[in-house]
């Protein structure tokens, strides 16, 4: 079986970034990424770290904005409209979920279009429906796509299954490949699981993006199946696992994406670049 | 076999539109559909009498905006302008294709979204994909939905298959049996006839709206499968036929839409029924 590694391909999306800093950088322009955070979970503290790193390591600034957990929603859009009008700030990331309190559709619709680089708001997921693509495209969809371009993955003609209808993953991803000429069938919670794991045997591609430990075992393979691990979760031990129960599948399949080490990395190294990309665009406007 | 017959689902809808427009026209409030032409094409033609007719039926007005052949695109987006602007004009129809000097899409963006009784604006296909349905669904995929529900098809975690992948027609009902809990399928022309075939014998709905006679025969069936027949086709005789070789498939499978007498007739009293709450929902902003 091929491990399909994630980091020759976040190497090549990274090095593309950074050299457009570097030529933005001549220009003045620092690409600066502003992140909205909403209160101090473990979990977004972990990734926030981690996304300066690899912002740094591209020639990306990263402004961040911490509210308090208790803020009004109003603030939330106060906060998210000053982003909006710094010209400095190229693109803006906002933690999710977000309080219990607040409407995340209404907030996450209010960020610039060109902002927009994690392809969160409706403008940018609609323009994937419709295929008028003005818009980025979610982050972690792309990476899955871009690891299947990487590896010279075949799509069109070809039967494709992604495991999940969520509106940041699943369903972006199934207009992608349908885009790409894949005979696309999107599977979920609702779907008995031997009838799932009966449409995945039949599969040449299977994304799972399900979010759930062991979505994915033996009997939903076959031996010619490439399979793009899109979940991160965490097993009793606290170990990170994909949504692919990646030693059941190991040797029936032709290739699979190892969690960590897959998709994860080529999402923060897209959304790095997308920050460069939305600098170039503001540039070419304000010359 | 079941013929699963568009009269009776049609005559359920005409009622109720009778019934909003009737109720209207107590508040002196005539339900009317603007239709734009451009130039005088024998199909267009043909649909535009039977929608006057159609539209007389249940107590909805139509106002016709005929443009000569050689409209210039501006002068299209200009009498749009009027259409929009006119507050007796409740719904918006647009002939398609426009003459292929013109922009569709640009065109087709400027229907004002409350006005855009067929769902063909950007705004009104891309909340079908985010589930922010702020506008009317395109009336032929609604139909189709229509028809499952009248017949009380079940559709929660089966396997229901779409062919074809147009915007119009094909990805909103992906979307829609997405949303019913259907474990969907879209094929199209790019996907070899055996594996269309194969994914559609395992499927308890088949919805072939390929736009082409004979995309469905009994290779595509199985004894339990529902065939809903979206496509109108002539075939060498002038006959009116759908995607469906009926013929081949009719002992096959358990119920089909026949064409003619099956989405067609839905489709369009759908489109009246939008156009009584399109005025509705202007009489209750204006009141």
């Amino acid at each position: 079986m091929q491990l399909l590694k994630g980091k020759p391909v976040a190497d090549g999306i990274r090095e593309k970034t950074a050299v457009l800093a570097a030529k933005l950088l001549e220009k003045d322009i620092v690409p600066t990424l502003g992140i909205l955070r909403v209160g101090a979970n473990e979990s977004d503290l972990a990734y926030e770290n981690s996304a300066v790193k690899a912002a740094g390591a591209v020639g990306v600034h990263v402004e961040k904005y911490i509210m308090p957990a208790d803020s009004k929603e109003d603030d939330v859009l106060d906060v998210l409209k000053v982003m909006n009008e710094d010209d400095s700030i190229h693109g803006i990331m906002i933690f999710r979920p977000l309080p219990a309190s607040m409407d995340e559709e209404l907030i996450r619709n209010h960020i610039l279009p060109q902002k927009d680089i994690d392809g969160i708001s409706d403008a940018s997921l609609g323009g994937l429906f419709t295929g008028d693509y003005r818009g980025f495209p979610p982050c972690t969809a792309e990476a899955a796509m871009t690891i299947l371009d990487f590896y010279g993955i075949d799509l069109a003609g070809r039967r494709a299954v992604v495991i999940g209808r969520s509106l940041v993953v699943g369903k972006p991803l199934a207009m992608m490949l349908l885009e790409r000429d894949a005979a696309v069938t999107v599977c979920h919670s609702k779907v008995a699981r031997e009838k799932t794991e009966a449409l995945c045997r039949e599969a040449d591609i299977v994304i799972s993006a399900a979010g759930r430990l062991k979505t994915m075992g033996a009997a939903h393979t076959n031996p010619a199946q490439v399979i793009i691990d899109v979940g991160i979760n965490f097993d009793d031990e606290g170990k990170m696992c994909g949504d692919v129960d990646a030693e059941a599948v190991y040797d029936k399949v032709a290739a699979l994406t190892p969690v960590p080490g897959g998709v994860g990395g080529v999402t923060t190294a897209l959304l790095m670049y997308h920050v460069a990309l939305a600098a170039q665009a503001a540039a070419a406007e304000n010359y």
